[in-house]
């Protein structure tokens, strides 16, 4: 038996609702690769959720997202600008340089957040042939830090891109934790504000597995099947991710898994603040809490609880919320720490 | 409501019993990426069965399974021998150029099987800078044609390759239905016949996903588990994998539903052999039987059946069985065949 | 001191007129990696060489000149058909595949000629996700056997290439010799005869170092000095390339050269027709002759002269003529062979 | 006729000496890719020159030079860290990662050297499958800032490197400049200071081309030959590189050069010092310096020599000199910067 997790909202598990679709669809024969109409519909579907006139394709993993809506859109001679605390530059193992053979221009932020003023002194070289060319400002929704971009800035990062010679991509693997937070619609946050192409996530609120990238410019985008295929992507029995992604859609299960979470960690950051010897680290937008605790304590808890040190210098831990945290969780954490606090 | 499918062994779905088990781990929470007990103890047995000294890695993907066992023992500098009809040649979109951004060097057979006797005018240049290296001999067993290595075959090529300063490596996407129709267990099929690495299928087999490589040179691949990072293979809830395997090596279901398919494949191709218009052309050992069929009857029976075309030229099809075709489903083909072939 | 050499035209060192052009150019400073006039003129020089309307490209060696020319036009997922016995197939260790990460998929020839005849079965799967997506057709001439395509063969080509969505390469480090050996001009036989992009050798053919991509698509290729700098292909000091090309231009030296080593493999072949122990193996058209010699002849043979076995199996060499080999070479391995053979 | 150039000290052509060597082997017959005799014996000089127990290399671009030494010894998952100013992050248009599919860790640093207090905050991760595993520390000596490192400081860099289980790889395109100013032998500055590879350039310092690496663990770059042949860094007339390096190294012409380009950067610092409208920027200790200019004086300067901007912004611009700058060159700058700062 595992004790309840912060440590990561992958920690969970599948949701009831999604679960059940995984059972609808396991019957009889069912064309593989995506060439069955679930999955057309499907597609069709998170399309119209994006406003129309763009491609959804439903992919494996979070870094196979990142890692074909990079490479569908750039050569290897191109430059990504991403913040230094980018999931691209720092978790996935060099999955995107290997793929792409591109180069990471990684920005150093104190928020997760890329902003023109940070990107424009590293725009030099353009057409010169001793330099990466940069095509891509690479951005999380939320963030790593569990920062939010507004749509506002979100704009303003596209037009600086487009205005550079450049393309917009978003990392949703927390897009819906975005959504919730903002109380936008998707195509608000995304297409409307200019960007170019971007991953809609499902694993890590509520599916089994499953993303989707939605790109803008589907004539630019129009060799990523070949490259899904090649990075590993291309699920057979496609009709399992699809049926998933149709429960995620129905009745905005997304929005309210996203919403829950996001619930929890502001109640579990509320409940933190009241502890003197505990310091929130960064405002709580989505479904995180980062915070510095007292370095005795993390024995104690780490024996109940899972959850893992972000900045060992300062003993500063996040602490993750999901679709299936419960009060009740959140209560037996603040009861350990009580107990703890007290002399 | 899709039609009977003799398409492809993906076009099933989930056997029963792995579908149960999925529902078994789908609570609470649980660490990620495979650090958890049940994954531990699923590799663990894992290895067992293939009778230990070796190493086995879960991964998601059959083309995944194939690019990383391989990159995980070559340099760009390598060439890897196969035939042309293999998978990782001509079905995987370059997936394994693209990682290794090794060569490939196939060889055309006439079943699918390769040889020391086609294999030895290949290997020049040993140590000469201007030529790749030869590091890799790969065959698929069962091959992509449905043809068998046998046991000495695959001791033949693994000490020719050792002789020779290579590897030999094994497609084993269909591992199972080798094994049911050799009768030999997997062990001797692999370790004790000199492989050096191969992949035990089971998406093909009765998963929803999941596949693993056993690794005979753990000390050789010891850095898989970073390409299986690089190249999107990671999965992040692991735990639903495990599961699905554990349920695979339980009462040996991996063997049961191989040996189900085979012997459908032999039903079907021994009702085939009855009608004098059909050309049966390549014998049948596992789960696919490959007929040269009249023109003609391609429309009413595609109306009716997913399979595919194998050969144009000769309109060559090849019809795949399943764990969950069913001696109905033949039955109804043959029906509709005979309809056809009489006058 | 070496011996004579019918080793390789890469044996032989800089012509004397070529060798006088660095010299000229060896004075004061000069901007460098080709921002220099001396290098825009001869740039301009070579386009109008082969008709215009193309872009020409200096570049430092025949591997690199191959993988630029395939580079700027393709992506991971493609497939370049080549000939068996090509250059870029095996004897560039794999530079191709290193750099592009895309498919060779070569077919064995006799002659080292590809015809339509022999690519038309290979062109299977068009715009399925599963497959490599074929993209060009590579030929090399003169081929590595030292055999021709006429014009009128690479029009065919040329123009089954496009009729099916793919593209015509012609790997040319030896297009001299093949210009000289059909008394044709470069133009005809590449840019009219629908050659998309080519590389025109001067390395083998007198000069120091120094090779011409010539791209009859310049809208296709203008990512190509991005790549030439990835690829290590960018020479900092340019102008002494340029200054090379600008002697091979001058006065036609390049086709004077490429007479002049063809005469000289003519001559080679006539003498070694006049012993009946030697069977001259390939038609001679260009440098190159390709001949079975008696085992027991090579050991005293390549004490006085340097040149390769071809195929070891059945004793055939390669005998290579260059732009520096003289009558008195040949006359002096005749008299060695007319030793041998008399009793 | 070009203007005087402070521009690059590729700007420079070929060493009397060197050009005179190159005209003595141009001559016969030789064999190719450096299987002759000079090239031999000049590997043995130069691994003598850098204290035995070593390995060289000669390629033909300091590019390739920097691309080969890392891809000997790392893998895709590795990561390099290096200066953000390193010549291998900015100024190689992504070669690095295109040839080794690795990522580079740069951080940001004030005068182009790493030191392990940067470095140290960085090391996260080891083992851990989620990260790029951190193999290579790369630094420049001298520095793109024509900054150096002491000897105690690369000993420092390397020891920390082999306590992390990391190399410590020098790109030595200038490194006879370093040597120079530093008044140590190359084995000191190098194998002694505990570097692991590291590669010593010629081209920038009167040689035509030719860059040599020097591998201190031949038995870890036993691969190198291959990986030089497919990143297109082998040259065919090899005796031709051999023939400039066995000039470079007969009564050390390379530090002959090196200190004359010194002593020019010195002169023409030491004068620009007259100016109050003139900042030098960094100190300066080899062939370069760096200095603010007036904005004014840049077109009529631009007009008479060649140089570069490094840092737009402050009107920071980089004058080098080289192996043939001469005073009169100096003064000739100088007398034009006079008449420019008077009114």
């Amino acid at each position: 038996m595992f004790p309840i997790s912060f440590g990561s909202d992958n920690h969970s598990g599948i949701h009831f609702t999604v679960f059940s679709a995984l059972q609808k669809v396991n019957t009889g024969f069912c064309p593989a690769y995506g060439d069955d109409p679930l999955t057309h519909d499907v597609l069709h579907r998170l399309e119209a959720l994006f406003g129309g006139d763009c491609e959804a394709f439903l992919v494996m993993t979070g870094t196979g997202a990142n890692v074909l809506a990079l490479q569908s859109l750039i050569s290897s001679f191109n430059a990504i600008i991403c913040a230094e605390s980018a999931h691209i530059n720092v978790d996935e193992c060099g999955a995107v340089q290997k793929c792409t053979q591109a180069r990471l221009s990684p920005i150093k932020t104190s928020d997760g957040k890329l902003t023109t003023e940070l990107i424009e002194p590293r725009l030099l070289g353009d057409r010169d042939q001793h330099h990466s060319q940069f095509k891509i400002i690479s951005i999380s929704q939320s963030t790593e830090y569990g920062t939010l971009y507004s749509v506002e800035e979100i704009s303003r990062l596209a037009q600086f891109a487009h205005n550079n010679n450049m393309l917009l991509h978003i990392d949703g693997a927390r897009l819906a934790n975005a959504a919730a937070a903002l109380g936008v619609d998707l195509k608000t946050m995304t297409k409307d504000a200019g960007a170019d192409i971007i991953s809609f996530g499902g694993t890590k609120n509520g599916l089994l597995f499953g993303e989707a990238i939605i790109s803008f410019h589907p004539e630019l985008t129009s060799n990523m099947r070949f490259f899904r295929k090649q990075c590993n992507q291309l699920f057979s029995k496609m009709r399992f991710i699809s049926a998933q992604y149709e429960a995620y859609l129905d009745k905005d299960l997304w929005l309210k898994n996203a919403l829950h979470a996001n619930a929890m960690a502001q109640l579990l950051a509320n409940r933190l603040k009241e502890f003197k010897q505990i310091k929130i680290t960064q405002k709580v937008y989505v479904n995180s809490v980062f915070a510095i605790l007292p370095k005795a304590w993390m024995a104690p808890l780490q024996e109940k609880y899972m959850f893992y040190t972000w900045d060992e210098a300062r003993n500063e831990v996040r602490l993750m919320c999901s679709f299936n945290t419960l009060e009740e969780h959140i209560e037996d954490l603040v009861a350990t720490i009580r107990e703890l606090s007290e002399p």
